[in-house]
């Protein structure tokens, strides 16, 4: 197989596009469906300061670096989560990438900041490991963009992640989720904006753009998230796109373009209904915040 | 495990209910079901008279028993579509089925009727077989339907058939098929009322059925259907049901519940626009409908 773009021999085959590329022209294609995703979705806009939340994974790498190449003002966030060898492994690839491309770090240590770590906390709150993260990670980017002035958090979701979100959310029809799966989350009511560039890259590509662009990154999955649903999502969709090369894209663009607009009206009412958390001052539906609960219920018992 | 309503010893559980039966509870689960979804979803009214589209599996046979059993006035339609064995002997286990029961089948042979049989029909008409098949199918019940004096057709479409359904056109966010995916579809614009009153048994709950209840059916797939897409999509949500049980239910009832009337708008759209059509008369939205198209390709090349 030729490379689509230059005819010199392809060393990647992205079958949904029924393409092959050369290692350069498959970097520039990553750069350019970030860059096409960003300015389609009007994710970023000139001078603003993005702060990508990094976990040291292929995709928060490959994000950062592309946002980089792009000319992005980008610097990384780090939560420690405490996952054992995991938490110090992932660690260490944000820092080598940080220090490489000199650019800025932040870290937040959560055991050091609020007293307890997600294995154990997620314990403690009787939570599956992959929400306490969640939630703590939603909390912890917001804050920080906020605190420091940053006007955009980029997150690596990349489209396998949204589309086995989305089917995750199809299969309950849980509207006010489906109305707030969007690549762009506008700021409002305390959230800074949220955008996800890798939307138009698959796992597969954003591997490889690592790979060919020498991203050293933990391949290891998170040992939390073994046998969780969004697993088992991607694997029945994988299945699917390999009966029909272009399924997983068509699921997701399809609901962006043609329906998620039916879900906004149930996302909006939710939103409306924010306010302040009486422990940490962050958006929320409820008195306290599911954050400052899990903080509370997670440190009462260590 | 003990029958949950009579506390015998239970020969069949059903993960999604959390719960096993012995035959006899079984039976009348099924037969509970069934006329539960007739009930709430006023699929047939008193007096009226069901035809039964039967295809010799175990879906239609049970469907058909079931309206039996619960007294309803059904008669059956079987087509002999010209897939060589398959529909010798499938037309065989209606007609074995229509003899024990003392009840009326109706059969019409298209390779009779209109000079053509499914597979060397969909070749000419470069169609997928199953396409083919199935336009045909809903051409045919709903033509005899009237030309009989059926007040309602019903299919053997089951929880899993439908959910899989719903999955590929929840993939490819098809609004107007989403729109009519409704197990009661009312008569209107030359169309006869069409019900689905299996929705609320699985495929493997007719299955026991037809064995718990002597009913003899063709155990195989239909040669033609191998490999196809429907089959994917019920491989993946099996999968997923298997990681958490009632996710089907849930995916197909939360649609009906919450989302379907969404979609309605589109497909009422497009019933507006139906008219008879040219050749024989049955409504449509082209001059001449894909019946009569799918005929005249098939007998051109003959």
């Amino acid at each position: 197989m030729k490379c689509r773009v230059c005819r010199a021999p392809a060393v990647i085959d992205i079958r949904r596009h029924n393409a092959g590329f050369c290692a350069d022209c498959f970097m520039k294609h990553c750069r350019d469906q970030v860059g096409r995703a960003i300015h389609d979705l009007e994710m970023i806009h000139p001078g603003e300061k993005v702060l990508v939340a990094v976990s040291g994974g292929k995709d928060s790498l490959a994000l950062w670096d592309v946002l980089i190449q792009l000319g992005y003002h980008a610097d990384g966030l780090y939560l420690g989560l405490g996952i054992g060898s995991y938490s110090d492994e992932s660690g260490d690839y944000a820092r080598a990438f940080a220090r490489r491309r000199e650019a800025e770090l932040i870290e937040i240590d959560i055991r050091e900041s609020y007293g307890f770590d997600i294995p154990s906390g997620a314990r403690a709150a009787k939570r599956v490991p992959c929400s306490a993260c969640g939630l703590s990670k939603r909390h912890l980017f917001n804050q920080a963009a906020r605190q420091h002035g940053y006007d955009v958090v980029a997150t690596g979701h990349n489209l396998d992640d949204e589309a086995a979100v989305l089917f995750g959310n199809v299969l309950r029809w849980d509207a006010a989720y489906l109305g707030r799966q969007l690549p762009v989350l506008p700021a409002s009511h305390g959230f800074a904006r949220k955008v996800k560039p890798l939307i138009r890259l698959g796992e597969r590509e954003t591997a490889a753009y690592c790979v060919l662009g020498n991203i050293d990154y933990i391949v290891e999955e998170c040992p939390m998230a073994a046998g969780n649903k969004h697993l088992g999502y991607k694997d029945a969709l994988n299945q699917i796109e390999v009966q029909s090369p272009g399924s997983k894209a068509a699921f997701y663009f399809g609901f962006l373009d043609r329906v998620s607009s039916l879900f906004t009206p149930v996302a909006d009412v939710e939103r409306e209904g924010l306010r302040p958390c009486v422990g940490c001052g962050e958006p929320t539906t409820a008195e306290l915040c599911a954050f400052c609960k899990l903080v509370a219920k997670a440190t009462v018992t260590q």
